[in-house]
């Protein structure tokens, strides 16, 4: 397997996803937090507006920062390619979501020519436990 | 397997609905449309904040949209129990979703007393040109 | 959406499978059943070797049976190109299979240059008591 | 999270699986190399009737593998419980798998009471470059 050298920065990235979703509080989103070979990581800090009944961090914000993950890793691998698109999503609601800070770490599984695979697991307090998992898959433009 | 029989109107769905989530703009999230044995339709009207990079309507909005749909399809059956939770949700992009309304057919697979599982189809000009597809599972309280 | 014709017959097809898999006995993996616009119909006879602890059809038996119905339709309507492969399969295990014929109905959701997408449903006594769901997603050699 | 401890040696596992399963030559469906805290990893040795055109390693025995993998990290946590079934399963085929020993290491993302939901990772000359993925979901019986 080729080694996996990122290409962008956590700035540039920031920079960049800000310019491509001109709406929106990004650290509502998911903010980018390190850049590693392969990795990337984020964080989101939910608002009432992301909460289900329960009080906690509902389904579809759990996705929105895994599909934002995904393609953040890519990104970072690839360059700025605004058209890569999500294929598939698959997730995993393993865990109660609390009101506070939410890590996604996303992990390339594989980066092809023409599709990206990316292992997502979200976590609060503790890496080793898991609240969701997700795989996601991109079609990169050719 | 035994006829399945909702249990709620769509006026009573669409107050459930508003009640369970005091925020937002409904019809930006997913208007109840219909409801049959086994069925509940949806009706979504993007805007700018539901828009991606290409001014196509985004993964995240188009999971919600499933996540809702599945959710509505189960307690229109079972009635509003608010604390049945997404357990896995596999979703297919399959097209482009343009900024108009966007319908998305739930239909229960299986209602079980622990798993219900649903099968939901995005679509826009024509039911047969399926834009996305999804599968949900929930898990519903013992 | 362009009208999808078959342009294979279900013996070509059946003797595509002999030829590309030789070992197995092809009534046990899935015979083509019927070939319609988008569409192909297998059966399987399961036998002893297909079971799992309480006598019914097991996992691996279903998703076989589900990998070669996306693969059958596919080729149905592009012609029989070998190296198409498998990118993501996930299916869904609703009802338990007993040992009797398994019908499994493959329906192309999408054909596209690079990537085709299957909704596949298993049954046994009839078509609306689906026991088993799976969306398959096949990488077409360029 | 509860600390996972194992409750069967690889010896018991393998006995349970020749026991449940008398059909078959267990190298080929996949033999118990070793258990760990929420680990198990597997081996399997393709043979001829394990390969699809272009001399690969098909999906479905991918996917048995991953299936009885998952089967295999659940029992060794919580006992030989033959009835626990799968409910879902998502697999998704990264990368060429060749005709030599497929590793599978299966990890417990979570062991619920009702649900338990496996990470699965195959391999075969180096864990990092990981050939295939699957999240496994099993229903336990209450």
């Amino acid at each position: 397997m080729t080694a996996l050298v990122p290409v962008m920065t956590v700035g540039e990235l920031s920079d960049f996803f800000v310019q491509a979703f001109p709406v929106g509080d990004h650290d509502r989103l998911g903010r980018i937090d390190s850049i590693e070979p392969g990795f990337v990581r984020l964080a989101l800090e939910p608002d009432s507006s992301n909460l289900r009944p329960g009080g906690i961090v509902s389904g579809p914000t759990q996705m929105g920062l895994v599909d934002r993950a995904a393609y953040a890793v890519i990104l970072a691998h690839i360059g700025p390619v605004a058209m890569a698109v999500t294929s598939n999503l698959n997730m995993s609601f393993l865990r109660a979501v609390k009101q506070q800070t939410v890590w996604c770490d996303a992990v390339l599984l594989k980066l092809g020519k023409r599709l990206a695979t990316v292992d997502c697991r979200l976590w609060q307090d503790d890496p080793a436990n898991v609240v969701g998992q997700a795989v996601v898959t991109y079609a990169i433009p050719g």
